[in-house]
């Protein structure tokens, strides 16, 4: 199936209107430091998630343009100059990107990911970098919580046909997988995720038969092991449940019932159907059956659920999930923190009026601080790439804009966060599996005090700035 | 630049299950119609903008299998069947594709497309077809609703970077163009829309500079045509404007001020900001400047500034309207209307104890009835293909659940707002520009009354079913 895309082009204007000044004015060489940093953790919740870091290394290794695309850019575009679309032709990204592993947990104003290169190279990928991490941070993000909500239980992504487009579908099913979902109903998502696809039956499907019983029948004949029963197309207590308990004994008796069977509740009142189902499940026996759900599920659905006694022990989640449908959009930015021209480095903040949207400048890295006796995160650091922390003495940190909140951290140990991940435009960095990132968030995850990982007000993880940085960031403030 | 997407494959596994056992059972050659609607209409308006058949028409007509897709399923899904994977080989769309016109208003419970084909091909294409027009009928919907509020200011889309991906930034632009939009940023866009994509300069252009005059100065050279500058990396009103008027002032020296030139304001409060900048511009002779804004808006934050007495004559529309951020998915489902089966026909309609999710059962056509006199739409009518409207006589129409609402049509003409788009697999539509499609719904637009078009608490447009439609759909309820 022919690709339609031209994704060298996703970039706002202005990047390719800024570059073709920079270019012309001698700039190309100047090089840029940026750093990519979300303000806000979203859905109110107390982290984010890592994720999107596979497809920002892609783009970047594969970034050139076309014939055809600089062709339509002079057409379009008459104030673009021949220096600037030449400049194009032999464009590919040389610089360095570091990075915060997928699956990793941070915090606001952590980067991200950081940039370093010739100024119009890290300007020209900033809108894509930016839609991959804010699109996939915030689903992994979203499926965590989810994921959380379910306790154990495992948690299917269910959401393609309400995703805004096939691949965000597929980059959302990637993302779900990364914050713990089991998998994906996302047929795409086996050519990345290496595992298969789930599914079983819609309503169309039992409406194709003349009878519910005869749809579940015919199915068990090509589906040997995976028999997940949709119990709601006419009457889910008083048909569905029913034949397909009659489906299971038949099975039973033939020595044919699956390992994996059981039903699918898709509407209604899912706590009283669910309970209902089981209780009928049990007194034939088929006390192992997957009771599983799908029917606008998110966190909150799922955690009042299991308060009022549900028994649903697999959750497909659709629409709330691969759509973040409480907050759909991240907010992560790309600030420029550092230019290097003629061998003088000049270290860049954006001032705001609004303090909490304050850069902080220059070439920095994200430290995270662990305590030695309980081994969870104590705090992080946002410090200059020269420094180091010295575990062996008492160290005291303190609130970047409440400065008078002090702490002092003993007995800990510190982590540095980010990986280089492209030097020189050649990838350094191991890329892990879907899964190897889905194992990461489940220690980070279990690293962190519950109070950060709770749904409602969750307390503030500390993020704290060197003294160095704090000191270089004030200096550029008060010298404007 | 690679593509990596295996399009064809963007379904849910169980649509692949369901064909699975389809043709096994020799039902891959009923003939299926399925009927894609909308249960609400979106934002708590009153109407709902259809979007995205173009792409529908591309998927169909380039869907084809790979044989390393085919591999990769018999690999992960031991239990799919040689035949199954032989029909995928030779997998053709050769169906009948019926759908109102991108750019029609259209109301809930109305089909957007009717898909009528073998069944197993109608199935296959479920998922793909709702994720299209899922996200191009919100986003143009939204776009439409931000539109009307810049009451004829020009919109431009800007939210590549908050898009769910770069796909849904490019395919939400077309939709964002559909719905009004005068442009987009999306460099991409240019490929599918032929409109060139807008913007001028970041904060991180104007930092990259010692001074924000230089900075401003230097675009010039480059951008004789186009001059929107940026005002609030460092202050607004006290280095921005003052700097932007003393180029303004500068160019008109040189005779070359643009006359597309003015500002953009990015942050603070824009209502404030806009009319103070205004009378700076206005003091120095720049009454005709362009006072340009992107932060976070939509419709209610547009409809308010204007009521403010804002200044603002050019929107930047951005994360609100490319997520469609208080409503990120539409809910469009994809229903089984009917089966013909060795030469019978079979009605068919999903039950549920939600009557809001009953499905209306047939091969059906929507039909919008205007009144002579006004020229404004009265109603819609589902009803059967094979029904006719009389308009010679008067026509009275009842409402679909509580019936004893009728009313009594005269002096009104009928227009069907389905069209055939593919026969046989074959296209038969001149599919029309995004330009044209824009211009269709402002058309559209004027053809509603206010009631239906109003933000809050909108008219609820009367769509009713024809006798025939309603007796067929209650003798199936009735009789199960």
């Amino acid at each position: 199936m022919k690709c339609y895309r031209h994704k060298q082009l996703a970039t706002d204007y202005y990047q390719i209107s800024m570059s073709n000044v920079y270019i012309n004015e001698g700039k190309d060489k100047d090089i840029a430091v940026f750093d990519m940093f979300v303000r806000n953790n979203p859905f109110n919740g107390g982290y984010i998630v890592c994720a999107g870091l596979e497809q920002v290394v892609q783009y970047l290794m594969d970034l050139k343009f076309e014939e055809e695309d600089i062709e339509m850019l002079r057409e379009n575009h008459p104030e673009l100059t021949e220096v600037f679309l030449d400049y194009l032709r032999d464009f590919r990204f040389t610089g360095e990107l570091c990075a915060i592993p997928e699956g990793t947990i941070l915090f606001p104003h952590e980067p991200i990911l950081r940039v370093k290169a010739p100024l119009l190279q890290a300007q020209i990928v900033e809108t894509a970098l930016l839609s991959i991490i804010n699109h996939q941070t915030l689903i992994a993000t979203k499926a965590a919580r989810i994921v959380q909500a379910a306790e154990g239980d495992p948690v299917l992504e269910f959401g393609l046909r309400r995703a805004h487009g096939s691949e965000a579908g597929l980059y959302g099913a990637r993302a779900a997988v990364i914050g713990g979902c089991l998998g994906t109903s996302n047929v795409e998502s086996e050519t990345l995720l290496s595992i298969p696809s789930k599914g079983t039956m819609s309503h169309s499907y039992i409406l194709s038969f003349d009878t519910e019983y005869e749809s579940f029948m015919t199915y068990t004949k090509y589906n040997p092991n995976n028999l997940i029963l949709l119990v709601d197309t006419y009457n889910t207590l008083k048909s569905g449940v029913p034949n397909a308990i009659k489906v299971f004994q038949q099975l039973k008796e033939e020595d044919r019932l699956p390992k994996m069977y059981g039903i699918r509740l898709d509407s209604g009142d899912l706590a009283y159907l669910s309970k209902e189902a089981k209780a009928m499940l049990d007194a034939h026996g088929f006390e192992d059956a997957v009771i599983s759900a799908s029917s606008d599920l998110d966190e909150y659905l799922i955690r009042d659920l299991k308060l009022q006694g549900s028994t649903i022990n697999l959750w497909g989640v659709g629409t709330k999930l691969i759509t973040a449908y409480d907050q759909p959009a991240l907010g992560a930015v790309y600030k420029l923190a550092q230019v290097e021209s003629d061998g003088k480095i000049y270290n860049k903040l954006k001032i705001s009026n609004d303090p909490g949207k304050i850069t902080n400048p220059g070439y920095k890295k994200v430290v995270r601080l662990y305590d030695n006796e309980t081994g969870k995160a104590l705090a992080d650091l946002i410090m200059l790439v020269d420094e180091t922390v010295d575990e062996t003495k008492p160290l005291t940190i303190f609130h970047p804009i409440h400065t008078w909140k002090k702490r002092e951290l003993t007995d800990f140990h510190a982590k540095q966060l980010m990986v280089p991940v492209l030097v020189d435009g050649e990838l350094v960095y191991d890329l892990p599996t879907v899964t190897e990132i889905r194992e990461h968030l489940k220690e980070e995850l279990e690293s962190m005090w519950p109070a950060t990982t709770r749904f409602t007000n969750p307390h503030e993880y500390h993020v704290d700035l060197s003294d160095k940085l704090w000191n270089l960031k004030n200096d550029i403030l008060n010298k404007r």
